[in-house]
């Protein structure tokens, strides 16, 4: 059987696990105040290029989601946010169940527009009723997004300045931000996301660790240990996400895990179109999404794992194909006998 | 310096951190869906001696507490707890955060009595007014307490029948429950817990584990996965936790993390009594509590780190000292010359 | 100047105000426990044509929603309602708020169709990963709809077996439902909503009375009345409602609310037909929307006070008429001069 | 029978009825932007001495507690109460349903004193775990309390003065202000509470309005009436309250309707102390508490209906009478007989 059904499919990179098998008799205090902890930060406040930014680790997606946005609204606000989007769509209603609303806009391959943003920001306070409505308080974006497209810096740009003109902040969500950053059509560095959102986490957990996202925020919202605390989500051994967030950041490896994803996806994605597949979206990144006769995938699904993601039309479905830190290219090669 | 501040100063006992690099380039299915998730289940619900039961792994203590109670309890419904509980001090207001009420009682020595628990029922239902007020919906109980304290299976049989006449479940918060189940003094096997409550948890990050907590229901309440995931809870990489619980319930390794600390637990207990310290509370578990004057706290604090706990008068303070899997008789034996 | 604005600018009808006037100094206890009260509720449940019926009274309508939608539904689940439902876009995120995301669909009219609710339910479980969404828990609809239009018995015959089907309770948000009753098109009768329905309300607030509204539920929520004291919802002096809507349920006074403001309406729409305004959507209730351009809307609001509802294109508007048991023939009549 | 039970028991008081019935026709916007509330807002700004206030008028005690404090807290943080308070009692759960625990302080007589609230947050701050605890974010206190009893000018502002120095809003409940401000034991005008607090409400629903609560913040929540909308607190016909609101406050309503009780609580307690009766607290205002046989409380409530509060011991009950508005002397000195 070859896998391609996620990311998140392995254990920890090697050097990653090493970190934790290396650090495991230390003595360390809990909850953050270790020395893994504060030299994964500073590895991380240098790798964004802003010495003053607020670095806090959590365990998962949806929860760091949960636990941002629930610090940046105000009760009264919502977030904006791609009807595609992984908290519109697959957080079990994580956000509303903090008690703000997912103002879902439409998106184009997964991704929002500064146009459409604008439209929606300018059509709310053009309402006269809107006290009556939930204010728009942050934008919600991913990259790469959950079809595995990009924004381009333009795009990104274009983003924030009209999150400013509005005075909200834009949020980014990197749950596979290093299959973003190894990706040769990406122009956006870390440096580049850390100026243009106000918030953005550094994924780790599809990104070659065992847990842990890095949050990076321009400016930490008050006191927010104790909301990470109150929401479930503050480890006590917090050593497990700072050691690993540290080696993640030691020698370059976040970028070599990515690296790997994207030389095997692009061989993937190689492979597809040679054999006559049919993209669903044009993905650079680690995810790469195709439509298949439902017969098809019946029988693909005898020798490889994949991820149905959802019906075409009566007679075909979008499945994805996904690599990793821990694809082996030789399984890509395989792949090419199945397909 | 001798280490004896808390039970989560160190990684994973060394049989979970090999289990964990054994297993870790292994293609595992996510949220817990995996095979050492289901082995670790079957282990549980042996040990528990109930083969009904519902066995679900989360992350820490704090978040097992709301997602537990955010569970069982109503919308109307608040979950009575000692004063000195976990849920109603050192939770950053997790359970309020999810709507509900922590309706405390006295304590005596951290625990609960059932003739108080009983008291406030009754009381509630007398009350002509008690449509107005928080329905007692739940009881939350500790094992070992907050103060190291271990209830007797007498004691958790009364909780457990004004429970039942009531028709509200009881609820054990284990964090430590190791320490309690390789006690001499403790009278409660994990087969009697089982029994006597309607769901607890048998903590893993402080007693050998990385991170990871097991609940154990009597049943479970519906759509469990969907909450836990709601709530931030749910793990892509599951396999964490399974792999880590399953080795903890493999060749009885949870009673000998647990016995490690107790064994060294009543050898510091001994020269804590023998150099003619006065203790806050007869504790036979891995925390052991004794009441300083502030200037040997300073001067203990040079050699020794221990936790402080709380004021106990101007001129004295309430320490503890806390052993683990990890901690070593030697350092024991060395704190004898510190104190 | 005229007033078609909203049928919420008048205080109560005369005999509500002369049911308050006249029952002042009466000595009645509070919350709920008094003689009028249960004269309202008994003559709600004779009119809907249940003795089972449990009713209940609220002060408003997002209120209603509020404390009624968190009562039934899970806290893993949200509500199935029209993108242009008052729980969509009106409430200022109440639902939200209290930890539910409100799943929408398109709408028709304002209505919602039994084939797209059954759509997006047969969708949601047919999907592997609907453990990782929103469980739809109950669907919302109203009758009248936001845009004055009215279900057809069939129509909601076709989603109360949809919402059977799958076992989820539906709800009918009847703010204006004295309007959709006194209707001629209209075919639902009390007893047929109370039939085809879980809960609904009968409004008051919008159909005579100062404030209030009637939820009839088929089997009312456990402890409905501490609920709805934990969101704030509960009246000290109750009465306030009972009086009010036993007023409303005594001599037909509801119907003949509903009548003026029907009467009133469909001289307006003839008015305005030949006037020869388009209709932006066809409604039969006190409701009417036309489109008309920019220019002459604002010359209109010059003699009449009107609603704007949403801009059509660039140079056109919707704009709202609305009549209500207070509106005066003659005021329609003298609108004909103005239009 | 006589009616002694509580303040709620009737109507309005007649000249706020008359308000109602002469205001019924107008013609007046919802969502409180008619010139009766506007009117009243600018009654109170006059009456509590501050031009700059910001007024909003809520329907109930419980709703405006929730919605004022749920504005003013951030989410990590809780609001002080006596453990006797309304707050921590008697609204079900309603603080901690909008997510914020209520820290409850042992009370004298029903009042918070400067020291402990100071103790509370110097035991606070000095906690090294603190972080994970809840913060205290703002103090509540009645006046009268719910003994009632009043806060002298001093201990006022010795509660505000601690407030100023930990920066956190001082918020006091006034649901029977009308009763503190018409005794003559009272030394708090309006304007030394509206200095000595950064909130409060004055309650209408209990001194002579069928609903209705006025907040007077020094500076309201940004987008206040989005809060109240979404909580489900915002009225249609707001006039009911504004109308009601501007009838207290013209022509010193508010002040009669005090006095009325004031005069005839003293008489009746006059005559409670001649009968022998046994205070269980000193109140000066419409509120009386005995302690009375429980016999003696059987035979009275053939006579009398009081309100039960609490037992007292097995053979006792605490008792309560209370006047208001609408109490007539000559019931008082019926009253007299009976006892």
């Amino acid at each position: 059987m070859l896998y391609f059904e996620s990311d998140y499919t392995e254990g920890a990179h090697p050097e990653v696990l090493e970190a934790l098998v290396k650090s495991n008799l230390e003595h360390l205090s809990g909850y953050g105040n270790d020395a893994y902890t504060e030299s994964a930060r500073a590895k991380i406040r240098e790798a964004v290029g802003n010495p003053e930014a607020s670095v806090e680790f959590l365990v998962g997606g949806t929860q760091t989601n949960r636990v941002v946005l629930s610090s940046i609204l105000e009760e009264y606000e919502g977030v904006i946010a791609a009807n595609s989007g992984h908290v519109s769509v697959h957080e079990a209603g994580a956000i509303e169940s903090s008690g703000h609303k997912v103002i879902t806009l439409p998106h184009t391959d997964g991704k929002l527009s500064a146009e459409s943003v604008k439209g929606c920001l300018a059509d709310f306070y053009a309402d006269d009723n809107h006290d009556h409505m939930v204010f728009p308080g942050a934008v919600y974006i991913s990259h790469p997004t959950e079809y595995g497209t990009l924004y381009t810096r333009r795009e990104l740009e274009a983003l924030y300045s009209v999150c400013r003109e509005y005075g909200i902040p834009l949020y980014l969500d990197g749950a596979r931000l290093a299959y973003a950053l190894a990706c040769p059509e990406n122009d956006l560095s870390l440096e580049d996301i850390a100026r243009l959102t106000d918030v953005f986490y550094i994924g780790a957990t599809k990104c070659g660790a065992l847990c842990g996202e890095a949050v990076v925020f321009k400016k930490a919202p008050k006191h927010f240990v104790t909301r990470v605390k109150q929401q479930g989500a503050l480890l006590a051994k917090d050593r497990l996400l700072g050691v690993q967030l540290d080696a993640l950041f030691t020698n370059g490896l976040y970028y070599r895990v990515g690296k790997n994803a994207i030389d095997t996806a692009m061989r993937l994605r190689e492979i597809l179109a040679e054999n006559g597949y049919r993209f669903f979206v044009e993905s650079f990144t680690n995810q790469q999404f195709v439509i298949v006769e439902n017969s098809l995938a019946e029988r693909l699904a005898q020798g490889v794992k994949y991820c149905f993601i959802e019906k075409y039309d009566d007679s075909h479905s979008v499945i994805r194909f996904v690599t990793s830190w821990a694809t082996e290219m030789e399984d890509v090669e395989a792949l090419n006998d199945i397909l």
